[in-house]
């Protein structure tokens, strides 16, 4: 007999519904494969595993292997897993490279993968010849290069980035017929080495006056943000380290800053200046961009934390099911504010929500995965994933982060996605 | 006046040493900005900033920076961070390539520079054409290739793989004058995320009689090795992503064994077959290689789990200081049995230690991080850390390693690594 003909086990009470739609206990997936497997039964034939035969000898078993490399690359059948470009017209450096959330897994993106998003380019930057000032309301101006500031004690973070421009794209009057990168692909996480800026602005001696720091990239752009004193002496760091390997030019070598939690462009990449004030530079990156404009034409400045935010990967947009049967639905959760606390799902367009299983480790402002079985039954479904974060904030509905911020804003989008499962399976965002 | 000049400030709790030879309590590293500058005042002139001068602009901001990539590099200026590539004579792909451990910070090691051992090269798989069978003493036969087995459920950890052979330079009657890495390079860590073994062996229905599944890798060498049943039904996977992308050929692409905790040779790369067995078969990989020999003749087989260590990776053998001053030794400690409990640091060569800071998160069988503030007067000194894990193991002296297994042993040597500071900054391997 083969696998397909298997019977079906007794039914586990885990396979009774949590929520509308086929929604399943999360404890399905983490009580164990006799759990799993004894309950599930013939379910997950749904992934077809082929008849066993046993397996031929293959080409690459018969000749030696390639020999070793100092520097490794991926294999030549993943070169399709890329970051999808987009540039201003005219220009090859303003723009942004989306990560591709939905061919990933786990909560670390890979360096080669972490989205970019530039004002004019990337700086090819000799580290020997690249400075860090920090002057202005200070006591005694200090300069660094990469050598003397590596030599800072360092602290390691997992931490997410985030432009508060992603996801805008849900702001448009019709839903986009986009993937999950291409919607929300300007998120990463990474393992942040650097030093905290409070113990570099303590060694310049702030002065009491001091109330801003205005940091400035050395990029063409010059790109600049004023940043509020108490974050950069609460948990900001001069980065420079990512993935325990040293930044990538695109994310800011040899040095950039990170607040963690805080929008991407106020983590000022290829930082060289730090200048404390009394009052904020009023850039042109802080007032022309990078403020959110309300219903009453009024604009909100420094709006730098980002919100609490979900996203389903898999399934999302663009991908397909094959066929009714016991899925994992997969996805990512963070929020500036500290830790998720909770992830729900719902399949039936946010009707029912049941709560997701989080992974380990769970880790303040930084994404997290979270999976959930899902019975699909071949109908139409709604797939939604609502974050919590540990303050208590609730990833908003669409409608209702509309009603407040208007059509009008383009940052800090925030609101639940919802894929649409066709009986076909197709996946495509839509509007729920 | 410069800050050359500056005038220490009033001597804190937080100076007075806590161990011999200049070791100060860890938490000036951890109480944030204000203890640690107020209270090491001029000490950071060690690292000698820079007087400070507006920074001139530099001729990377005068031009656009270059475009986006679909898939990014690192800056041509860290091109010499690589793995040192050691093969057997005669062969390409018969070796090992080492992690650059003192080149690196965090836990996460990026995909490229990922420790790897090949037995005959590194296969070129079509991931379409590879095929994962598992057969032997089970109801139903199974075969999966690689998408029939991403659509199951999938679990994600941050865990450590270490070779057994890695650290045993240190058995040679003389300390070898190696970098850490080139001592202990055989180590990594990153998130790998894949589906339970014991799902897949509950769907095929592991018999009662059943005690190992015999792993076999789809390279030229054949790998092979037996694994006990219980493990592959505690918390092994077949993984099949590594830091949110593909396995990198190096590793097993398309998928491996991972064995949490276990020696790096059971993970059997580029997994093809499981045979479900009632013996262990014996294989060349575990009989001629990967056993002990003990002090009277007899080898241990099966010696699986790898014991807790630690290694102080900055300072390190190569590296030098820069004159007296205060430092931020750094390191990696690790446990095959669960979470590092804690790490202790010596400076005076095993005669007193304190406890080092860990970073969070420490996680079970992954590499943890150990920072340690430490005023270094100028004198010799002979730097060691001692990883004790939850289990209440203690990473063993080198002595008291060798009284137990002899002098022949090759594999999972684990014993403390010991740095000898010179008085004119030089950092060597030696034997304390």
């Amino acid at each position: 007999m083969t696998n397909l003909e298997r019977t079906p086990e007794a039914a586990s009470p885990l396979l009774e519904p949590v929520a509308g739609n086929g929604l399943l206990h999360r404890r399905l997936f983490l009580t164990g494969s006799a759990a799993l497997v004894g309950a599930a039964g013939l379910e997950f034939m749904s992934v077809r595993p082929a008849a066993a035969a046993p397996p031929e000898v293959p080409v690459w078993m018969k000749t030696p292997g390639a020999g070793m490399s100092p520097y490794g690359t991926r294999s030549r059948y993943e070169e399709g897993v890329v970051r999808a470009v987009g540039a201003t017209s005219g220009t090859v450096g303003t723009g942004a490279s989306r990560t591709p959330l939905e061919r990933l897994e786990g909560i670390i993106t890979p360096g080669a993968l972490h989205f970019e998003r530039h004002h004019n380019g990337i700086p090819d930057i000799d580290p020997a010849e690249h400075r860090l000032l920090i002057h202005g309301l200070v006591d005694r101006p200090l300069m660094f290069d990469l050598e003397s500031l590596s030599r800072y004690p360092l602290v390691s973070r997992i931490q997410f980035l985030e432009c508060s421009g992603n996801s805008g794209a849900n702001n448009a009057p019709q839903a986009p017929q986009q993937s999950a990168s291409g919607i929300h692909g300007l998120v990463s996480c990474s393992e942040w080495t650097g030093v905290p800026l409070g113990v570099l602005l303590e060694e310049a001696g702030v002065r009491r006056t001091a109330r801003w720091i205005v940091a400035e990239g050395a990029d063409a752009a010059a790109m600049s943000r004023s940043i509020p004193k108490l974050k950069a002496l609460d948990d900001a760091i001069v980065a420079i380290y990512q993935n325990g390997e040293r930044l990538r030019p695109g994310n800011g070598y040899p040095m950039r800053l990170f607040l963690p939690g805080w929008e991407g462009n106020a983590c000022v990449k290829w930082l060289r200046r730090l200048q404390v004030t009394a009052e904020p530079a009023m850039t042109k990156d802080e007032t022309s961009k990078y403020s959110d404009l309300m219903p009453d034409g009024k604009a909100l400045l420094f709006t730098f934390p980002m919100g609490v935010k979900s996203v389903i990967t898999s399934p999302s947009g663009g991908l397909s099911m094959r066929g009714p049967g016991l899925y994992q639905i997969s996805g990512i959760a963070w929020s500036g504010a500290g830790r998720i606390r909770s992830v729900e799902v719902s399949a039936d367009g946010g009707r029912t929500f049941a709560a997701a299983a989080l992974e380990d480790p769970v880790l303040p402002k930084a994404l997290t995965r979270f999976r959930m079985p899902w019975r699909w039954d071949g109908g139409a479904a709604v797939l939604q994933s609502r974050a919590i974060d540990e303050t208590g904030a609730v990833q908003p509905t669409r409608q209702a982060l509309l009603a407040e911020r208007g059509a009008a804003f383009r940052y800090h989008y925030h609101a639940i996605q919802s894929w649409e499962v066709s009986p076909e399976g197709g996946v495509r965002n839509v509007y729920a």
